[in-house]
């Protein structure tokens, strides 16, 4: 088959400054998942787009050409709006656990796809695994059938949606050119858009624990994503939130999974419990719902879908959550105020415990992880516990412990830390 | 086996314009030829280089670390001084065919390894195969005996030289990275500094039929050239020469031989003649041997060296060159003077004709071609014939006519073209 463009022209324009426009990107975008534009081609063209950059419309239409690169899921027949979250991930970070039945309760359809975790960031799949029996894997039809009769559903992502950014995602992550705020934007919009959601809140973390270190690239990708979603006829909101210290009191699997469910049983670390409640909002707003989300957790009824949305996928919401087999202490030296502590070195002792993964194949441990004891701005008593650490494979604890060193800092009491909001900012179409 | 670098973190250096230390530009290399570093791995890496730059320090250890990849000949035991040319590539550009012969009648061993043709300009190996029976690969053994009987040699690069360099030009043709000054740099000089030769003459072409267009660019990549010469002991001098215009009445394969051999003979066009006792006393001056070339060219010692260089090699030097089976001839639309002669045109419609090949496994033609009954300058009659087009497969006049338009202008009698020295500059280490 004759093609009709040449990939060598493609690259040397981006190369050489230049704009690509639609039919360029569509051609490029579907000769690379037919495989007749080659990994070496499209990585040389991913570096050219990440030094020279992509105009508002490029970007535009290379997310809609990675859309179209497979099917569009449509829940238009349910009856009900629909509404997702997505966060750019943080360590700590089981907001989705108790957000999505939470908002299902609220009477809004949540079609949640979510991945699994690579490196110090969690994944939502790996969490709810360590429920028993719970599976990822669900055909749409039954997804839709969920959605339909549960209202919220957590599952992975289908081969069929957005092929093209599946395959440039793994090209990407070997050749250099995962940072570029052009490329995040449309891999995570396309996916998003091909799921098929009404509207989309979208959890922009910035901080040392965050992908975005500064403010200003997390407002650039938000604002890129809001548009995106926009002109995709996704109804689109985005919240700028701090991921300098993590969420909530736990980094792993099944221990945050614990924490989801003390805040579902309406407790849990204040941390998380506001950011579920604010995103909750957010989502209700986009959907077009009128529902108070902070009674509709003091009632009960986001346990109830909970509870309903994981027995549907097979998982015993009774059985006692995996048990790491080891632990071990970090007790506090001295009296004082903890006034740090570092999202990163706790994302990477939780990793290196066996919480996370190194490589895509790799397996995880269900109980393994950090759990605090104290958050920035706790005084602390010389002796007591800071965290715990928990493992299947003991071997581990050093690496895990190198990775705390300096992570945390204890002044003197009547210190106090910066003060931080945990939602910085809000960003809308203009 | 454990790597010594991640190659993620070689690329990102480059694409955040870092410099690249010794040690990573020697395992990357390494790593490339080995093929832990994937392909699409250096393809990110090269456009990183091509829009980033690299310092003359890096673009050096780059061409060592090539060299370093494979064998490097050595030629110091043949009691004679040596030296090689290499032109960057043009049209109608036969001149390594009787320079290799004249120079090695002066006394000089020459080994001269050379390349096929791609796209508009010929290559020389594809030329000496017009001749029956000649073979263009030669053992290392064979090279070294007939430099050492002969005192010069044309044949095909080994495999085992500079394999980066293979490997790597093969990515970057096919990437949309070959046009960058340090990659196109490092690529030649590799190559020769493998080879073995003790000196070089740069032949850099400059013009609408070139690789460089313009003189700054030429300049640049000549002067990068000598460069990395001389920080690897070879003697290195360039010339910057004109390339807007054909080089001689011939562009084929067969065609060409044909005129090399008018040049060993004593006549042949004015220009190639000019270039190739230019680039022989250029060559005779580098290897430190003092020989009167026009000389050794007009009492016919030459043309002795050249018949023993082809008969070396199993060429039949009496034997007929092949003729196309179809000719076509352009006629002059009216009287005047022929001012403008494009070299690119000439190239394209020579290759369209059979002469050259689109890809690097196609044959070619050995008769096909374009003969030119003029060049600029010169006063045409209306009616007589400007261009004898060459081929075995006609129904290829039709593109090659069209290459043809618009690459030649006719004046009123009386205009002139533009008065343009062959030579333009001769750049040597400062």
């Amino acid at each position: 088959m004759s093609e009709a463009f040449d990939v060598v022209d493609v690259i040397t324009r981006k190369r050489d400054r230049g704009r690509l426009d639609d039919a360029r990107i569509d051609w490029v975008i579907d000769a690379y998942t037919r495989g007749v534009v080659a990994d070496e081609q499209m990585s040389a063209l991913l570096m050219a787009i990440l030094l020279n950059g992509m105009a508002p419309e490029e970007i535009a239409r290379w997310t809609a050409a990675m859309v179209a690169s497979g099917e569009r899921l449509d829940f238009s027949g349910l009856g009900r709006p629909t509404s997702d979250k997505h966060s750019t991930g943080g360590v700590g970070d089981k907001i989705t656990l108790p957000l999505t039945p939470l908002v299902a309760a609220c009477g809004v359809a949540v079609p949640q796809l979510s991945g699994r975790g690579l490196g110090h960031t969690g994944g939502t799949l790996d969490k709810l695994e360590s429920i028993r029996g719970w599976r990822a894997v669900l055909s749409n039809e039954e997804m839709h059938a969920q959605l339909a009769d549960v209202g919220g559903v957590i599952c992975a992502a289908g081969a069929g949606l957005a092929p093209a950014d599946r395959k440039m995602y793994a090209l990407r992550d070997v050749t250099g050119t995962v940072e570029s705020i052009p490329l995040i934007a449309s891999s995570i919009m396309s996916k998003k858009i091909a799921e098929g959601t009404g509207s989309l809140v979208l959890d922009v973390k910035v901080g040392t624990g965050a992908f975005m270190k500064t403010e200003a690239d997390a407002r650039l990708l938000a604002e890129t994503m809001v548009r995106l979603g926009a002109a995709a006829g996704v109804r689109t909101v985005a919240v700028l939130t701090a991921m300098s210290t993590p969420l909530g009191l736990t980094a792993g699997n099944a221990l945050e999974v614990a924490e989801s469910l003390e805040v579902l049983a309406g407790g849990g670390p204040p941390d998380v419990v506001e950011l579920t409640l604010a995103l909750a909002r957010e989502m209700l707003e986009v959907a077009g719902v009128d529902a108070d989300p902070e009674k509709v957790l003091a009632d009960g009824r986001a346990m109830d879908a909970w509870r309903r949305m994981i027995a549907a996928q097979g998982g015993d919401v009774d059985a006692p959550l995996p048990v790491a087999q080891h632990t071990h202490q970090v007790l506090a030296p001295a009296d004082g105020v903890l006034i740090g502590l570092d999202a990163m070195a706790v994302g990477i002792a939780a990793w290196r415990l066996g919480a996370g993964r190194s490589r895509k194949e790799d397996p995880v441990q269900a109980g393994a992880g950090v759990q605090m004891h104290a958050k920035p701005g706790a005084e602390v008593v010389g002796g007591q516990p800071l965290f715990t650490l928990h493992t299947d494979t003991p071997e581990r604890f050093d690496t895990a412990l190198a990775a705390l060193e300096g992570g945390y800092q204890i002044a003197p009491m009547g210190d106090r830390p910066l003060d931080q909001p945990l939602i910085i900012d809000r960003i809308t179409t203009a």
